[in-house]
């Protein structure tokens, strides 16, 4: 049985988790792949992190070399968050030959065409399944319209925070501040929300969409974008009274001149759409195609069971598959 | 560039769109994945469909052995529908060492273990996602999620034609024949309706989704089977009242004990729901996964644009990944 040998970047959350997944799922995994995934070394400064781990003290180091001049090492998997150094430390992985997973939807959104660029020249997977929907089979279906259709529209809810604030305000008849209040104490809202709110995060995740829809880097600042802080309970009841729901719409839409339309702002989803009937912290996304028309996927999009279960379905991809899994079309920054 | 050689057996209304898309499709495929799909040869021995298709009729042969002989052949797509020849004709193809790509649920869920494993002692791909769905990338995403996940359920619409009629009779308060003479009338039924309406489709369909599920030859005669066409005006206005609709229901579930257990049956489905909220011929599929939770796809399951979008996709995916695309788990026949 062929042995996968895997580096974590960060033990976060997310890193975490998937340490641990990487434990719980090895048996299944080589039974349903002929895989077995072994990790070799993780990257983590944080001291009170690494021991909260509970891993063996020897794979972990503080620097990037120690990590990658480890025997039989395959992939790695960065989930540092934030855009540096998160960012260099992907295109120096692929660059000395090793595939890359990633969840930062940051880092990549910014450096979407720079970091692809290194994996085409290295001949290296770069797969981010987990930075855009968390669990939801998202880009990879996404790939396979892409592959034989024109895709016209992509448009849905990209961020669980602001849809559980919203579907609290919704049914509860909650204020936004009460809603917020109460995310921040079920661990859906950071303490520091803005991320969330004001639509940062559903933009980082719509650039990389758009940029596979395109063929070319979107970046996250060229995206017009307005949070939900400004919703009040009085748009939500008016948004009822017209037969339909407020969400936060993250939507990148090819007009008749074939121009790319951008935004993330809270809209009016009319009761007839599926997108209105997505609840508490679930996403959905909304592809459309020219001929497999409508294609909407819904499910959890954070979390760290879900997150580290696209993460490791990616580890796999990137074994099976290899560059040949990368967006094949050309992604070249346009500034 | 490298060029992929197509054969087509059958030119029904999914032959003859794939045979179209093939020519359409041809630049935006190459531009994307780098591959030239080329039409080689067609299989049908009805004159007039060969006639209708408007190919080069030097193309086109009434035996197996004359497509198969055919130079540059490397992928064939099985869209002649029913049981037999088609089963045992993708068995040849496969031993013969081509790959096969099929839309045929029928031929498949009765014959899943047979033609599994003349692809895996061929390590030729044999690749399906035409066969549920149509054109939503339901096997991909399910793949994804079966490879990181023990999925505990599969559920959802999978026949348009039921969903249409069961759509029409809640909106608009139509009796069954009358929505049934409606949907024959654009074309959503057949003539004979009874492969729909009473649910020999669907259990084609979750045969396949329960095998890929369970690791073991599922048939379709071992799910328990009801159709819609006992459902009355009375049954969805009850379901209304309860605050919810009837929907036919295909859905593979293990219970407590580890058993499968398998039924298609119009059942009550709650609004809180997506599926609940999926209309018209639309098809909708939830995986419930012990990582990711549970995640739903939905959009237009039949149709020839749609379908022959996943049958593309599939060819594309048979040469790239050939045989690791298929399901990596024992499928043994259990009787």
């Amino acid at each position: 049985m062929q042995r996968v040998g895997v580096a974590i970047l960060g033990l976060g959350t997310i890193g975490t988790a998937v340490a641990r997944a990487l434990q719980e799922q090895h048996d299944l995994i080589a039974e349903r792949t002929g895989l077995q995934l072994v990790l070799r070394a993780v990257f983590e400064r944080t001291p009170e992190r690494a021991a909260r781990a509970n891993l063996d003290p020897d794979i972990i180091a503080t620097d990037l070399a120690t990590i990658l001049s480890e025997d039989g090492l395959d992939v790695v998997v960065e989930v540092l968050g934030r855009e540096q150094p998160a960012a260099d430390f992907m295109v120096r992985c692929l660059n000395d030959g090793f595939h890359v997973v990633t969840a930062n939807k940051e880092a990549l959104s910014k450096h979407f065409a720079e970091i692809l660029d290194a994996a085409r020249n290295a001949e290296r997977a770069i797969l981010f399944e987990a930075s855009v929907g968390g669990g939801i089979p998202l880009l990879v279906s996404y790939r396979q319209i892409l592959a034989t259709n024109r895709v016209t529209r992509v448009r849905g809810i990209v961020n669980g925070t602001t849809n559980y604030i919203l579907s609290q305000m919704a049914s509860g008849g909650t204020a936004y501040a009460d809603a917020l209040v109460e995310a921040q104490r079920l661990g859906y809202a950071e303490p520091d929300p803005t991320g969330d709110v004001e639509g940062f995060d559903a933009a980082y995740k719509l650039a990389i969409l758009a940029s596979l829809m395109s063929g070319r880097h979107i970046k996250p600042d060229q995206i017009q974008r307005t949070g939900i802080s400004g919703v009040t309970s009085r748009d939500i009841d008016d948004a009822r009274k017209r037969g339909g729901v407020i969400k936060l719409i993250a939507k990148a839409e090819l007009s008749d001149h074939g121009d790319l339309v951008l935004s993330v702002a809270p809209e009016f989803v009319p009761n007839d759409e599926l997108l209105a009937h997505v609840r508490a912290n679930y996403n959905a996304i909304e592809i459309v195609g020219d001929r497999v028309g409508p294609v909407v996927l819904s499910g959890q999009g954070a979390g760290p069971l879900p997150t580290a279960s696209a993460i490791l379905s990616d580890i796999v991809e990137a074994v099976r598959t290899g560059a040949a899994a990368n967006p094949a079309f050309p992604v070249a920054s346009p500034r």
